[in-house]
């Protein structure tokens, strides 16, 4: 009820602010039993984690996690997960000089005008760095989804557009997401992004982007309708996420533009299973999942901290202007991707519990 | 958690399918005394109503609603208001033919996975029909707008592209949007939406729309960081509605074109009061609301029910062809839009209650 | 939130006044394909009805059960089951005369302080008319546990005590209890009981009662510790119910008088297979069900309408007297025997359901 | 859903086993602006610490409370408040001798079979240690109360049976209360439960307790008919507390030996207001808090740890015998005090953002 929890069956709640002694997340409602270390959940965070690149922010964070209960020599105990990461660097006199200041595009106004008072030290509890607790759940469904799912599930995700320039879909490779600082599948894009970024960087200006996750080997049958649509869900979860502005399903948008006969899949029927001749659907048919690939886009807007002076006012109502210092990212849907994964895999963890719940 | 429950403190739980008895809503954590009656619903249903033009189903539904209980003597009580709508033109013959087949594009193959079992006449509880409960909701959740909010509220929505043809911003005209039958606000979009929809209609095809919505008077606060974000809601609201693809909030993709310099919204002061220049968040910030106008744009794909024969396998796994013959709308987005804003609606309403317990 | 919901993945939530048009109940989270017809709801429904003796009130009410939703060709489909009975015997007359008055012991003062409005016909939503939705709910809830549990769930209650007077558990015949209107287990308590609340009648008093659920065939490992351990959902259920003061499990206050190695059930093993050596814990061990017998008493307090007259007040703060005359039980406990069982019966189907999504 | 947490509006999450690193709790949906120091939870916590008497466990736990979160230059700022005390003094090694054992009267044997893992040590998750949490999530309802209220709310409790032994209530004395190690409000018990508990603890026994909690100062208004009134949710949570089997509420099971006109408590006016001549219902109609003060009471089992050798069976279904050495409380009740004292704030707290939300 208060926001800061996620998911129904396999659930967590975050807590932390950016500048604090630490950030968290309870993972609950995990099958005991299974397999789980610290260093499960470290892979993903050091993906997340910000000062690899010139392309992220160059706050320095160790992200180490802490697993402080519901683990028992190596297995999980079907009791809550609690997770720690504490923060490090938190150079907190950057912000002592916005502290009365409301930044254009952040949170701060809104914070202030909802609560009264607000942790203004990066944002507190509205800094992307709350993300870190989200990887670490992700870490945890993704857990879930390899032991309890007799087929593989694969939850990847790549970035498809950095500002207006998009990727040619024809390039895509999936291994060379890992290679490059941008999340790109695509070779040719990575090195336009380069120039594109260094020059915006550089301008003291930021960009947006677009993340595409795809899940596949999901089950069918995941997905509680009519309000809690697999699509609906996950459309709450991605929009959740920091500086998110946008999020389409399957072939999303361009599908308004597509006659019905178009648009609705066919279906073939290969040794008795039923075979999609397309996927504008995205996977997810009423709400249910279909077995085919989910898909999933993501907007991302451009990074609201930059060099460049804004208008604004300050707490007391008097104009002013703005230049937002401290060490941001560029680009802040870069780092999305992996947070973008670990919210699909958290949705389908949940869905799953669900299902088996209800129909097995 | 069975999905069929919307909202936490203004919440609602609908039942029903297309060709039952009747369908029906359970309105809940509505405060007391509020004026309410079966006429202040109905004017919403009327709007969502099939049959009043060639361009929506031919189905003859007198969707008139019956309050059962939770009010008294013109008034709510603080108890559950049960609201009921018989489904009275149900042709449950033209459903025979299809019964073990799985219509492209439709949820028949997903819910006969996941249930093992499905009410196959029209598309059962799968059906848009559901959506009626939705606008029954959503009057109720004006009222609490409308009586518990000081400043005046307004949730308003038009068709802004229908196929490929999009509306010019110029014309846009909200009186107009009464006076069509695509609820569109520029009179010139409306000429060609007619020739170009009676074009698909008469061709056995179907078409997608986009319809925007608009909630203004919104107070500034509403929306729980971080996972019950004000837009995360929303998207949730919006992707749990039958047909819908995508959902974006403010400048939404466009967005990630920009750089941060153009998109983040600057901010006046005016007699001492917030103004911001531009409204690329779309009347949100940090999950909060600002005070400017909420600004959502929802995708609907084409109709799935299409004259056109389609390739399909049965539910014995047999590869077969089918049309859908019943009685559809060519676009189901058209009728989005009173459901669009019965979502924003009970989003708000719900919202608000949460402000009022933790803020006020 | 709103209250009037129960359960969390067997969940149900009843609307309706005792002189509303209709009452009813949608129930949700039932799996797929359980055979169910209303005739499985109303065997349930008539033990409760009243009328049947001179014990209970003399409303007369068919409670004729319609199933609205959910079910399709006699089985369910996994989705929203709406329940709904009809209003038939409603003297509202009967209710005019007080409605200005606060009856002692009733909700009347507290509904009009919290909600500045009541609906003082039977008294409205606060009626015991509600738990006929319980009963409905508590017979699907049944069907759940006989399809979805391979061993036998029985879930039985009887009156322990009437007023002073309890029952000799030596002479416990469960045959006995549906062959009397008290729901006695024991023939020689059925005889004292008809004399005392003969007499407690004419004297237009009432008494109250105490019913012992028993809930046998329960498999291990139901129960979510720490906070919705089975007791603590059991004790909340039954503490819900119209008329109750308080809740034991197992030996219940007793247990406080005893020393830990009285108290504590030895464990031994038969074939493998742990067998308690007693049973003061009432089946439930750290909030889990132990596979032993779950026991359960539940207080209820005497009926407050009575045909004394008493001392009050109106709603305008005036001093006045009352006296209940409309038709009501003398011992409203009596009928709280099926509530009682249909609560449980809820409790366990929900347990299940949370133990198969975690722990299967 | 998983279990672990407890409320609505005021919520919270507790983690953590006897014998892990730490245990914690986020507490959530707490107003902003309230101020806050760990000072202000510590004073409950160490009315809670053992090793205070020889009458508790000789365990040693500085149970030192840290604030993570939600805290900014003293204030609550709205959002999640995380808490951790670390695990100093956990001595493992007594439990490595019983690991395979089941311990009769305690949970070893359901979450063996539930959950077919458990940490063994000091009865890893179900270790009435989880109570610090609800002791400082109580600490912190207080000061809800203590802020969002205007009139002053005071929430205390008292042992009012030890073994056998009742205290006689004329001799009440608040204040006697927090000078004796039993939480006695009787100076003549408090001599009798010296000497009767000192002989049961050197018997190697232990003994149960009855605590009664008074909440003088309630609103009208509190509670969430029909399925969450504040009597259920009072039930539930005392019910979920360690070793506890029964509660009653006003008079309880001394009611139903009582007619409707000595229960039904009769009301006059005084200035205005309404003024109840007696409490049986104990301060709720209806679900409702009625302004008068809020009684219950609740039983705790004898501790089942002792030093008299019990019959059990291990994880491999062989008989043996065990002996519980560790280090336990001899009457676990009395440090269920200041717990049940907890929940009753945390009920309190939750329901007035409950009432907030819809009735004002």
């Amino acid at each position: 009820m208060s926001g800061n929890r996620f998911g129904t069956l396999f659930q967590y709640h975050t807590w932390g602010e950016s500048h604090g002694v630490a950030i968290g997340v309870v993972v609950d409602g995990v099958p005991p039993r299974i397999p789980l270390s610290e260093a499960d959940i470290q892979t993903y965070l050091d993906q997340r984690k910000p000062g690899q690149s010139r392309f992220t922010t160059q706050r320095q964070e160790a992200d180490q996690v802490q697993i402080l209960s519901g683990v028992f020599e190596g297995m999980t105990t079907g009791t809550p997960i609690s997770l720690m990461i504490q923060n490090t660097d938190h150079r907190s006199k950057d912000y002592k000089e916005i502290k009365d200041k409301f930044r254009p595009g952040h949170a701060d106004y809104t914070y202030h005008e909802k609560y009264g008072i607000r942790d203004y030290r990066g944002g507190g509890r509205a800094s992307a760095r709350e993300t870190a607790c989200r990887v670490a759940a992700g870490a945890i469904a993704r857990k879930v989804l390899e032991t309890q799912i007799e087929q593989s599930v694969s939850v990847r995700g790549a970035v498809v557009q950095v500002g207006p320039h998009t990727i040619n879909p024809k390039n895509w490779n999936w291994d060379h997401v890992g290679e490059n600082p941008f999340w790109s599948p695509d070779p040719e894009a990575t090195k336009l992004w380069t120039e594109f970024l260094d020059e915006r960087r550089k301008a003291g200006s930021s960009v947006g982007a677009v993340v595409e996750i795809h899940a596949s080997g999901v089950p069918v049958g995941l997905g509680a309708p009519v309000y809690d649509k697999l699509d609906a869900d996950i459309a709450k979860a991605m929009m959740s996420i920091n500086a998110t502005k946008a999020v389409e399903i399957g072939s999303g948008f361009e599908a308004v533009a597509l006659g019905g006969e178009e648009n609705a899949d066919e279906i073939r029927s290969v040794e008795g299973e039923a075979e999609f001749q397309s996927n504008n659907a995205g996977g997810i048919l009423g709400g249910i999942s279909s077995g085919q690939d989910i898909v999933v886009r993501v907007a991302f807007k451009p990074t609201s901290s930059i060099l460049t002076p804004r208008k604004t006012i300050d707490i007391s109502g008097q104009e002013t202007d703005i230049i937002t210092k401290g060490r941001h990212d560029p680009c802040v849907g870069l780092r999305g991707t992996p947070v973008c994964e670990a919210m699909m895999a958290c949705v389908l963890a949940d869905h799953w519990l669900r299902y088996k719940a209800q129909c097995l």
